[in-house]
């Protein structure tokens, strides 16, 4: 397989386009000079639309999961009341990361596939309007769910109209339209790896003034996590600590790519890949976990089937060059992951569904040749709103 | 400028070396894959003769500080008293970190330039051995001080036999000896932009049995630096949260050089490059800042003469391709430092000189030709153990 590069099909990190890659082999700079100023600036000025925020963002070097930490521990104190509302794995990690700091966190716990009601969200707060926080999931990796954020911060501005809105965005900002200041949120997490077509080891954050008031009476500890650091050398077009310089070269590149190609082109490819690999995953016959009204735009999950032995059947994928995910959580060995964000193409959505096919053929499995892959074109082709041709033999 | 690289003379990043930048931009991988845990264990089992150390290490994304942070919230609670022996900018940042998260800090505060005394230590200790841990600095960055590691753990363990000792190594492991388990240190924290030759990102922290040991009662809130998730996905070949990939393989081609050259090369290597910096700075008519019987092997600071503005002479500098760091803290304005680690060569070193002299004989200050130069080679001689020859005309 040394020939060939793999296929990273993986919900991040993603495949990096050639500039990308070549921008994390530049030498290194002062991170504590004018050129780094400068590029930091690109990048968090770059960002703002994505976040749809003319709030400050900051940028740590840290996995997503220290993002979500930096939401937490920046804007609570011990004992304040948390609300969250978890639809997977990384919804019970925020929650998690509430309750080792100290919050009384009370959890709503969606059945894994289900995006959050904003109904159940409404009847809970009626009930009790005086959560400090409530911690919601943008778009749950695990599951290959997007919640409807507008509606679910819409339900907490108009009930519990003090409570900060803290969103994992980790796996979905830059990838589909976000609009923290319009919705109402508070604090909006993001991650270098996922839409933003660099390698991991960027947490990209931004608090709205609520949030950053909220900072200056938070009484959880922090040093390396502590945004107001990062506010005030970014005042000087530095970071507080030291960043993972590598990748922020690889994520200004990134930005200038998605600018490149515009935010609505960028938001419509990532619908069109969606679109195409549920279709194709459907036509080789496998059952998706999400609730397909919410399915997320990023991940797309499925079931194993009963009858399919996936350890050998992915050891063959992977010998083909498909790398998927597999399922996380209690989702271990239940379902499998297909990623599509970031530089992703439907030439390679369709390539994934054709190593698919082939695999599956091979094992015996019932899937016409050429099925998945027309179903992924097809579905692709309706997401840019562009009608198929009644060809005689064509479809899934 | 954009003709010539610049020469990066701080005290990290450092320059990378080509090998290890062109690892920078190789393509993302699956990092729950056996790719990714045969990297891992490269790196942690390539490290281990670094840290001089028997115990596991772990590998975490952030910066330098986040290391301490790991440190410090990893081994000790709230109310735990906590000796911080501090000599510079960093030892004050290891000692608010203990604070900000509860501890009871006393702190022992050296001098700026000085090295910690162990008459100092072994004072306090016995009027109080009753600490839970005792935070040290091993390279003081900010005045490029050296402590002398093995006679301060040597007081703390006769003394205080049950009190962890951490240590701050960033910007020294890997560039010069340390033997963690010989000299009874609990905790090592060091960093990819020093001695390791990659671009930053990473830390790397070693814990004794002691310390593993105080984690499992340690009650410091911790989710992202928490050691234990580090130890149990380091056993599956992985990490707990995603890490900076693209980092992760810079770290793993420099220490494939390091393991090249020969750690007692290495060693050596920044010992002459140390001695002719030192050599050189003093040649030029800069008074050396640091206590020269405790001078850092990594990075020299000297200070800036009353009789020179330093502004534009550094503008000047920099004009010319190289780039130093000002001074930290309350030193800013009052010392320039000269970082020597990681890929360093003496040529480099030489070359630096050059342009000093060039910059410091425009400005009409008192410097001969070649003489900066010249003392630095001799230095770099002698560290070699390569006796001067007395030919007429030599020596600075």
């Amino acid at each position: 397989m040394d020939r060939f590069e793999p296929n990273l099909r993986i919900p991040g990190p993603t495949s990096l386009p050639p500039s990308v890659r070549e921008a994390g082999a530049r030498q290194m700079i002062n991170h504590r000079g004018p050129e780094f100023a400068a590029m930091l600036e690109r990048i968090l000025t770059g960002m703002k639309p994505y976040f749809g925020t003319s709030s400050d963002i900051a940028m740590i070097t840290t996995a997503g999961t220290g993002g979500l930490e930096a939401a937490i521990v920046n804007t609570l104190s011990p004992g304040d009341r948390v609300l969250a509302v978890s639809i997977g794995a990384f919804g019970d990690r925020f929650a998690k990361i509430a309750r080792t700091y100290g919050a009384d966190v009370t959890t709503i716990e969606v059945e894994w596939g289900q995006a959050a009601e904003p109904a159940v969200l409404r009847e809970e707060l009626r009930r009790d309007p005086a959560y400090r926080a409530v911690l919601l999931t943008h778009n749950e990796t695990s599951t290959g769910v997007m919640n409807p954020i507008p509606e679910l911060a819409a339900v907490v501005r108009q009930l519990a109209p003090g409570a900060l809105i803290l969103v994992d965005s980790v796996s979905g900002l830059g990838a589909v339209p976000f609009q923290m200041d319009a919705w109402g949120v508070d604090v909006v997490v993001t991650g270098s790896q996922k839409a933003w077509m660099a390698a991991p080891g960027l947490a990209m954050i931004a608090a709205s003034p609520r949030a950053w008031a909220a900072m200056q009476t938070a009484t959880m500890p922090r040093v390396y996590l502590d945004l107001r650091a990062h506010r005030d050398s970014h005042a000087a077009g530095e970071t507080p600590w030291t960043p993972a310089i590598a990748v922020v070269y690889q994520v200004d590149e990134g930005i200038r790519l998605m600018s490149a190609e515009g935010a609505d082109s960028v938001f419509a490819r990532h619908e069109a890949c969606a679109a195409a690999a549920r279709a194709g995953l459907r036509a080789l016959g496998f059952e998706l976990f999400a609730d397909q009204r919410h399915a997320s735009r990023t991940v797309t999950a499925a079931a194993v089937p009963d009858d399919l032995d996936w350890k050998p059947f992915n050891a063959e994928i992977k010998r083909r060059g498909l790398i998927l995910a597999g399922g996380q959580g209690k989702l271990a060995g239940k379902v499998f992951r297909l990623g599509h964000l970031g530089s992703i193409t439907l030439e390679e959505i369709l390539g994934a569904m054709s190593v698919l096919e082939f695999v599956s053929i091979s094992a015996g499995r019932a899937v016409r040749p050429g099925s998945a892959v027309a179903a992924a074109q097809i579905a692709a082709l309706e997401s840019f709103g562009v009608a198929t041709p009644a060809v005689a033999g064509a479809g899934g």
